[in-house]
C-alpha cells in the first residue's frame, strides 16, 4: 500500500500512514488476528540487551542488575491526553512511549536496561497501525540501548500505552532529587519548550514550524547525558517532563534549597518565538513551563559541570521567613509553573 | 457517609459503597484536587518492604534484589473489560489489581517486593471512589508483603489500571514454563473456575451464589505457594489466568510434552455445579476452561508434590507424529481453551 498516493499533497516521507489518513476500512484488524498472534507480532525476533536474562514469554521477565539495585518508572499514554492519532504517526507514538520512560531512568543517572508495556486498544485497530506502532517501539529501544522484556494485551475503547521501565546505576549510585546543595550552580542538557510550542500549534490547526511539531510528536531525551552527569558529580537530577519551572519547584521541595533560573541563559530558540507571535503567547512561557521534551535538568558543584550542558542558574538557601522555591531572575513568575493532569 | 442507610436492603458488609451505588452528585472529584494531591493521597504513609530502597517521590524507585536479579510482570485492568464499577466495589478493584500481579511472580517461584501503577481515570472520578480503590492496593500489597513504590497518574476516559510487579527469587532460582519433563505429575494450587462461574453469574443478572460472585471481585491467589513449589523442586509452573487448559497448553508448548488433565481429580464445586444449572453451561467449561482465579498449575517429579497441592495430571512425551498438546482424560478437549481478548 502506498501512502503517498493520495492526490498532490507533499510525500509523507516516513515509513507508515501519514498522521490522519483514513485507512481502507477492509484493512485486517488486531480482532482478526487475535490477542496470541498480535504477542507474536510485537515479540518476534527481538534484540535483547546482554542484561536481559529472560524475555517475552513466561509470566514474567528477569534482568541482571548491576549491584544489585533495580530502579523502575512508570508512564502512561493516553490516546487523546498524551497523543492524537491525526496528530502523530503510529510510529511516532511508539517512539515516544519509550523515550518518555528512558528519560525517567536517565534523570537518576542510571542505565535503561528493559520496558515492559501495557498495551490496550479496540479490537477494530488496524494491524498496519500496530505494525507501525511496534517499528516505533523498536527504533527507540535501539537508540536507547533497552529491550522489550514483557506485555501485556488488552481490549480497551482508546489506545492506552503503559510503559514500566527498568535501569541499573554504576558505582556511582543514582542521582535522586533531594541532593542539590546552595552554592551549586542549575544547568540543562535537551530542550524545553519545543514540544509545548508545537502543542500550541497544532491546537490552533497549524502543521508548522515543523521543528517544534516533531518536538511534540516525538520527544529526544539527551539520551547517555544522565550518567553523564552522574559521572561528573551531579548532586540533583531531574527529568524535565511537566515544565522547567515545575520540575526544579520538586528538586528545590526536596533538597531544601531555593533555585534562582536565570532566563538569558536560556536563549529563545527562533521557532518558539514564532509560535509566540502566531498564537499570542509569552514564548517565555513555553521555555519555562512547557513540558514533554524531556530534557534533563541537574545541580552541580561548580567547576564539575559537563561539557554540553547550559548552566541556566544557581542553587541558594531558603530565606529564614520562607520556603523552598524557583524564581526567575530573582523574581517569583506570575503563572502556571507546569502542568497538572486534572487542572 | 453511610453507604448502609439506603432503604431496607441488606446492609453492605464492606468499607466503600456497594457495587453500583450511586454517589451524591455534589461529591468532591479527583479532578477538584488534582494531580499531585492525588498522588499524595495515594502515597502518604506508606509501609515499605525492606526490599525497597527508595519509593515514590523522584524519577524512579529502587529496589535491592538478592542475588542482582529482578523478575519483572505488568497486568492492565481496564473498567468495561475486566472490572465494571456495578459489579465490583472500588475497594474490590483496588484488591484485584494488586492479586493479579503477585500471581505472576509466585509463578516464577519468586519472592514479590513492589509494585508501580499507572493509573488513568476520568477527572469526574469520584475522591471516595478513589480512596477506597487505595484501600484495596494497599489491604491486598499487605497480604502480598509488597509495597507500592510508584506510579503515574493520568487523565482518561475509563478507569486503566496497569499495576507492574518487580521480585526476585532465592537461591532456587525462577521455575519457568519450560522445564516440564515426561514421567512429572501435575499439580494445581488454588481455585479454578470460580470467578469464571462468578462472571456467567453475574452477567445473567444474578449476584449469587455469593462465592463464585465474590471469587470474579476479588481473585484468591495462593501466596506463598509459589516459593514452596520452587523449594520443592517444580519443574515448570504456570499462573492459571486465561483457563486451566489454555495455560497447560503454553507449559506443553514450551517444554515440548504433552498433559493430560484428570477431570474426576478436580472436583467439582457445589457453587459452580449450580451456576452451570442455571446458566445451562457445562460447569466442566468453568472449571478446564475459566480464568481469574489466579491458581497456580506447576508440574513435579513424582514424591515431591507438596501438601496442599492437588495433582490433577500427568506429563508425558509428545507423540511421534503429533504436537505439544493437553488432553482431558486422554482426548481432545472440544471448545475454546482459554481466553483470547480479541476472540
Amino acid at each position: 500500500m502506498n501512502h503517498t498516493a493520495t492526490s498532490g499533497r507533499t510525500p509523507w516521507p516516513y515509513p507508515g500512514p501519514r498522521p490522519g489518513e483514513v485507512e481502507p476500512a477492509a484493512q485486517q484488524t488486531i480482532a482478526d488476528i487475535g490477542e496470541f498472534e498480535l504477542i507474536d507480532l510485537i515479540t518476534r525476533g527481538l534484540p535483547s540487551n546482554d542484561q536481559v536474562e529472560l524475555g517475552p514469554g513466561d509470566d514474567a521477565a528477569i534482568i541482571h542488575s548491576r549491584g544489585g539495585r533495580t530502579l523502575c518508572s512508570v508512564d502512561v499514554l493516553v490516546e487523546g491526553v498524551h497523543f492524537r492519532r491525526d496528530w502523530s504517526s503510529a510510529r511516532d507514538i511508539g517512539r515516544k512511549s519509550v523515550a518518555v520512560n528512558v528519560a525517567d531512568i536517565e534523570a537518576m543517572g542510571a542505565r535503561p536496561i528493559g520496558i515492559v508495556m501495557g498495551f490496550s486498544a479496540p479490537g477494530e485497530l488496524s494491524l498496519t497501525w500496530v505494525r507501525y506502532f511496534v517499528q516505533g517501539v523498536r527504533e527507540e529501544c535501539d537508540r536507547a540501548g533497552v529491550s522489550l522484556i514483557g506485555g501485556d494485551i488488552t481490549k480497551s475503547r482508546d489506545i492506552t500505552v503503559s510503559v514500566t521501565i527498568l535501569g541499573d546505576t554504576g558505582p556511582e549510585g543514582p542521582v535522586l532529587r533531594s541532593g542539590a546543595r546552595p552554592g551549586d550552580l542549575v544547568a540543562l542538557k535537551g530542550r524545553v519548550g519545543w514540544a509545548a510550542a508545537g502543542l500550541a500549534a497544532l491546537s490552533k490547526g497549524f502543521r508548522t514550524p515543523k521543528a517544534v511539531v516533531e518536538a511534540q510528536q516525538v520527544p529526544q531525551p539527551p539520551y547517555g547525558a544522565g550518567q553523564e552527569a552522574a559521572r561528573a558529580g551531579a548532586t540533583a537530577m531531574i527529568d524535565v517532563s511537566d515544565g522547567l519551572l515545575g520540575d526544579l519547584g520538586h528538586v528545590a521541595q526536596r533538597s531544601q534549597v531555593s533555585i534562582d533560573v536565570h532566563r538569558a541563559a536560556l536563549g529563545m530558540p527562533e521557532p518558539i518565538r514564532s509560535v509566540g507571535q502566531a498564537t499570542g503567547v509569552d514564548p517565555y512561557v513555553f521555555l519555562l513551563t512547557g513540558g514533554e521534551d524531556h530534557a534533563l535538568a541537574a545541580t552541580f558543584p561548580p567547576g564539575v559541570v559537563p561539557e554540553g550542558w547550559t548552566v541556566i542558574g544557581t542553587v541558594g538557601e531558603v530565606p529564614t521567613a520562607g520556603w523552598p522555591s524557583v524564581t526567575v531572575d530573582g523574581r517569583p513568575w506570575e503563572g502556571k509553573q507546569g502542568y497538572d493532569h486534572f487542572h
